[in-house]
């Protein structure tokens, strides 16, 4: 039981969302050690029962007022609500661990794959017994996938060039997104036409563009969040990374191609924990062993999103 | 009404495959001009009858008697009967035109994607006119959609290395596959386990690596294809290539997200007739002009198979 009396509160902000639903899996399989846990989430949700380790719970409307007395607040509900609501939380006292792309890029604000072997260092100012309210950014979930990954292997050979391609599944976009798939395959099964309302296009055996939006330079901001986090959780500007981002039709695992240049020869390869490293070979089209390829597949609404920022938590003592 | 009076007499070894029917297909599409058609096919499928241009025909056994008069053999049957088969035909006077991998790499077999734009004149010494017989291979179906897009660029910059990453259709494992694809989704929407026949896995909701034999470097076959395959096609021996070839729950049209490096900057990008070539993006991970991000999609049976075949014989006057 991970009720525990001198545990922190902890608020779950957008609770009945994908990950928000992941987030309370993933406290109650390792055992968060919370005092007291709130479920926050818009007006419409607001009044709805939830049971959680065997405890009856009333989803709550999100207000100012909402984070009196928390300690940890894990939000996911979109960037807007984490813009308006994440700085009044921090006013607060509560550490935020976000799970949105509002702060990933904010000078000063951690963006965080907490495993030893990736940058929990970035957040080591941040700890409960500091009583102080601060924000932790949570990566997109096709970074956290891919640095895990590639990480050991930048601090062993330095990466100096890397070219990713995703295979990313609905649950990227939600627990609506995966409704879809679903009812659109059972529809082109049945010879009718599918029902587009999230993504605008059949996605039911077919796949397209990851659906974020494409800038003046032709890439989409999935494909820009791989390259600029993946600077700021090295701390090195100097990496070159592309990426080509695609939504395939799975439900929830992300996979991805990544071809890898080094600055050192690799010698030795280790695969990590939690994130699926396979098909690895010296990449024919370098010379020497200056170069990798590999392919990798994580749970995105798991490692890619809820569990990441409940790790992230774990580390607050 | 493209049965001609002199028209070469026509040969399909492998009718009633995917690949098979879909030469059938194209050419009536495009009023292939043939003078007398014969359907060729295993014991298995001897005198199973079909309709072609409102004329019924009877499936035949192939034998070494087939090819008999024959002129142009389009064969698709797999590469042991192409092995078997193939020498045969070509001592008949045949022109085989064959889409299997046996003779992709043998020197002296031309291996052509018959667009102006890539190599047709690696054929130019075949002529039905010279009454010989003759080899020419189609290349693998990824081959042919990478390099339909890629190689004007090539002729424009010269590409000196190139990372492909594939998204690949149930198609290019046979009609077979595709239905069950569309069984396995079936069941997983009933909650059923999904049956596995053809490929050992879950397919639907799923992606999984090339199901073509990995070899001792780790690469898989189809990876290895297009990397032979695109020094042959380009007759540059220099050009570093590297692939991923992945399956993913989608029918028949190949999807490739292609990186490149060049040795001359490109200034400017046409896109080719029948591969869709979109989501041009120079290469953030590159100085200068020198990378082009590219994401090219194409039938598989059709361009990546029967028309490539059909166009091959097309030139053959």
């Amino acid at each position: 039981m991970a009720l525990s009396e001198n545990g922190p509160t902890v608020a779950v902000v957008g609770v009945t969302g994908a990950v928000g639903q992941e987030f309370l899996s993933v406290l109650d399989d390792r055992d968060f050690p919370y005092g007291k846990l709130k479920l926050l989430a818009s007006k419409r949700s607001a009044g709805k029962h939830m049971t959680f380790q065997d405890r009856d719970y009333v989803v709550e409307e999100l207000t100012d007022e909402s984070f009196n007395g928390v300690d940890i607040a894990l939000f996911s509900a979109g960037g807007s609500i984490s813009k308006e609501f994440g700085p009044v939380a921090v006013d607060k006292g509560v550490i935020v661990v976000d799970n949105s792309s509002a702060f990933r890029m904010v000078d000063g604000v951690p963006l965080v794959i907490p495993e030893a072997s990736v940058n929990p260092d970035a957040m080591a100012h941040i700890r409960l017994s500091n009583k102080k309210g601060a924000l932790i950014a949570n990566p997109n979930c096709s970074t956290i996938i891919c640095l895990m990954a590639v990480t050991p292997l930048h601090r062993h050979a330095k990466v100096k060039r890397m070219v990713v391609s995703t295979y990313q599944a609905a649950s990227g976009a939600g627990a609506a997104a995966m409704a879809e798939l679903e009812q659109q395959t059972r529809e082109v099964l049945e010879g009718k036409e599918p029902t587009c309302k999230i993504f605008n296009q059949q996605y039911a055996f077919n796949l397209f563009s990851h659906n974020s939006s494409v800038k003046e330079n032709g890439y989409n901001e999935e494909e820009l969040k791989l390259v600029k986090e993946t600077r700021k959780i090295w701390d090195d500007d100097e990496v070159r990374v592309t990426a080509t981002c695609v939504r395939v039709p799975v439900m929830r695992a992300h996979a991805e191609s990544i071809n890898l240049q080094f600055e050192k020869p690799v010698d030795e390869v280790s695969s990590t924990n939690d994130v699926a490293v396979g098909r690895i070979r010296r990449d024919l089209s370098q010379d020497g062993h200056h170069g990798l390829d590999i392919f990798v597949c994580g749970d995105q609404i798991r490692k890619g999103a809820a569990l990441n920022a409940v790790q992230i938590a774990e580390k607050l003592w």
